[in-house]
């Protein structure tokens, strides 16, 4: 971190950046991200020995990696006018590429986290209650032992599919870790952590220059939210769900550019944030199950079991919606302002 | 109705009733329950040739001799002490019977009908909206399609066990309605109709006679309700459905109770009452589905749609207990109460 950069990131007002460029506030921040970048890059050639399939530690690397690349392209992105124009295209591209390869591995290690988890209590571990009646214990017993058989096989499936898809996004990772083109990459964000290509534009005050991008950012979040379908009734209709992980994405958007002006992220919306982090996971392993049950010859215990898991994670995706609409901290008045 | 009955059952108000005996208010409310029963007969008779499957209007003669069959046997249960012991338990098992035989089919039609909305809505009629990316809308049709040809399997699946099932309980009402076994009940009720074999403890002020068991049939519905699990987070376990069937009997003898003490069935219980039929309803399709989805050798697809509408239909259950909680008119310290 520079001692620029700190200087800056512990102002919270706007008053005291009223006397900054635009450039003194956006280099700190991409410098001490480039800078994050660099030291996760290390951590993870430490802990990435070549017969390994991910250790703790080089996934622990590849997450701080992923952050990094985020907050610089969507900076990049934001900020754009007050930066060298071709140069932040081009590395934002690059960095998208880079964070999208590493983000795949972890994907589908958390489908098959949450697959399993799913399957496990739906499969149903409890005992009935003493005071039911004997025959409703019966029936409800002789249910969960038929959704125990398919579902031990729907886990197995789904194991052996995601785990596969893993190893494969594993290598090419690695393989992507190891290309000219990612080098190209580490070098270009290794002279981003020494100086910042600034457009003429940053020399004009930070409040003029990055105010307008920021708040702009806050509105396309405020738009697709104010356009996200109230329909509460189709949980099962995934066509429903491509606006609402694209305001996951602009959520992030706004949030990094919070950081940038701010210093740090809006604190009202973390809990929306993670809603919608739910929603894509949930939306995911829904279409994984899905997908599984496609398989060629499944037995229908195991089609079955994939069934309830898929409609499972359908309501997660729609408990997902319902928390985000309860943490949203804006109206809809607001939401529809200017 | 006799001119009598009438009077007390204008009478919304215990002041009016402090004069009355309790045979005085039993007897009318017994009468006009037993006159409703031999008019729904006879309808049902008129509705109903040999070779029909059941007409519209035979439907609604049979659900009105369940309900008339319900309020007479709910009564000589609560009121017991105010009738003719052996009696009273004697035709209360009997009628008991018939309202159970009469419901079956009933409920087969009911169910099946449930179930299909449930895979016409699960399948999903509704086109993607224009402003989604190709990509989703490419992934969501294909799980749509999947799902389609499945739950359109299912559907016919169901359609014949439940037809079957449904053909078999009309063919069992119309041969309980020929047996000599009916024929005592009916004639038990006609007998009813004209004279109440009152207790001599019915000679009692209505007050001192009905209040308590009218009152204890109430805390019998507040001591369920206190009893039912708060656990919201496994829906799939149906051993815990049990206590919430026995809640809906209890509220079902506290309406009737209240019935014949007030007059009136208390309508704070209106809304909890239909939550708790909704809940019993998609707990029993729930069962269907899984039920059907054991049928041998059927196809994955049509697997996987089953336990699709297997999830659905418990998720229709765990709302359905969150609406009854949502419309419950007393609070815990009211329920917990002596």
């Amino acid at each position: 971190m520079t001692p620029g950069g700190a200087g800056v990131r512990r102002h919270d007002h706007q008053t005291t950046q009223a006397d900054l460029t635009a450039g003194a506030v956006l280099a700190p921040y991409l410098q001490e991200q480039a800078a994050e970048f660099l030291r996760s890059l290390r951590l993870h050639r430490e802990n990435s020995a070549p017969t390994d399939a991910g250790t703790h530690g080089a996934e622990e690397a590849a997450g701080a990696l992923r952050r990094s690349s985020r907050r610089i392209g969507g900076t990049l992105h934001t900020f754009r006018v007050a930066l060298d124009a071709a140069w932040a295209e081009q590395l934002r591209t690059e960095l998208a590429w880079l964070s999208g390869t590493l983000a795949r591995e972890h994907a589908y290690a958390t489908r098959l986290g949450r697959l399993l988890e799913a399957l496990h209590s739906l499969s149903g571990t409890s005992l009935p209650t003493a005071r039911n009646g004997v025959g409703a214990d019966r029936a409800a017993d002789k249910e969960r032992a038929a959704l125990g058989v398919g579902a031990a096989r729907a886990g197995a499936l789904l194991e052996r599919q995601l785990t596969l898809a893993r190893t494969r996004a594993h290598s090419a990772a690695l393989q992507a870790l190891g290309s000219s083109r990612f080098h190209a990459v580490a070098d270009a964000v290794a002279l981003l952590a020494s100086e910042v290509p600034l457009a003429p534009a940053a020399a004009a005050p930070a409040e003029e220059m990055l105010h307008g991008p920021a708040d702009r950012a806050e509105q396309h979040l405020l738009t697709a939210v104010a356009a996200l379908s109230c329909d509460q009734a189709e949980p099962y209709n995934e066509a429903q769900d491509a606006p609402w992980h694209r305001t996951r994405l602009l959520l992030r958007l706004h949030r990094y550019a919070h950081e940038v002006v701010r210093g740090a992220p809006d604190p009202v919306l973390a809990a929306p944030g993670r809603a919608l982090d739910l929603h894509r996971d949930a939306s995911e392993a829904a279409a994984a199950a899905a997908s599984a049950a496609r398989t060629p010859r499944i037995a229908p215990a195991t089609a079955y079991a994939l069934g309830v898991l898929h409609a499972d994670q359908r309501h997660e995706v729609k408990t997902a919606r319902g928390v985000f609409r309860a943490s949203w901290p804006y109206t809809a008045a607001a939401v529809t302002g200017p």
